[in-house]
């Protein structure tokens, strides 16, 4: 099987948060073309925080995509060049004002390779401290929720934590404890 | 925590598989306005499909947003109204020829809050048969590969599977058989 070839890319709308691409590609095979549209954004990284009780640390937000109020990781962009255990510490210390001095990588997985080019890197930050003020940015609007350790995965059952970001996160770390 | 409120959606760019909105929004508490973009598919689904010696049944094909030939589930939209059961009944039996009588819901979850509408929906399809020919869309080249079970973790591990949904739903099974 051989990789499609890519004729051209023609840069299409820019939103805050990503650039859509036309990208017209070539089958090898049969010559035929057509064009597809990708959605380019920076990496991202999501972090399980546990605290010294077990506890995981959730950010409450709301979320204009679902037009709903959800449970999620701390977590956001990669800066361009930005080393990914760098942006989580960062992004941790920003939204949920944690540290952490015991970092592991849960591993890296492409968000969508159908038409994103991102990957979403994961991460497990132990015995994590209040050592610092939220940092929020001008539009973000955040509680922490702190979640035993033990309910997530009831909290997963009841869609209570339903992004699947966040739920693989979750997963890759209970699947590596369970192994 | 209050929902902001939706002042406006205007259309933005419309894609093959997608179509983006511009989302005027105001902060129920400072009253400030903003612009988010949010991009707006069909439901998915992915499933887990397994034959009688419990090789799990993935595609190869070629995927333009991380340019990669990649080892994914079979899956796809779910049409507007349809059931997703019948979806996923729908794109297996299409994109592999297997069909199954025995299926599981693995449950669903929001592909992305902050800028998708989105959900996913994952299914296990146990004693899995070849009853059928491949039915391919025009700009689809599907090649099948057998994994055993026992060996989708490791390529998890190697990123030999990559694609967030499809670990995903692997994840699920394996967090739900361990339990």
């Amino acid at each position: 099987m051989k990789k499609w070839k890519i004729l051209n890319k023609r840069a299409g709308v820019t939103g805050k948060i990503f650039k859509h691409f036309h990208v017209d590609v070539e089958v090898p095979q049969s010559k035929q073309q057509t064009t597809f549209d990708i959605i380019a954004t920076l990496d991202w990284v999501n972090i399980l925080a546990l605290d010294q009780n077990l506890d995981a640390i959730f950010v409450k937000q709301y979320r204009v995509g679902k037009d709903q109020i959800t449970l999620e990781l701390p977590g956001g962009a990669i800066e361009r060049g930005e080393d990914p255990l760098i942006a989580a510490k960062r992004e941790l210390q920003e939204e949920t004002g944690y540290t952490s001095d015991q970092w592991d990588s849960l591993g890296s997985s492409a968000v969508n390779p159908a038409f994103m080019i991102n990957d979403c890197h994961f991460f497990l930050a132990s015995n994590c401290k209040k050592t610092h003020e939220f940092n929020f940015d001008e539009f973000e609007e955040i509680e922490l929720e702190l979640v035993p350790e033990k309910e997530l995965v009831n909290k997963i059952e009841r869609k209570e934590i339903n992004h699947s970001l966040v739920e693989l996160c979750l997963t890759k770390y209970f699947l590596r404890k369970n192994n």
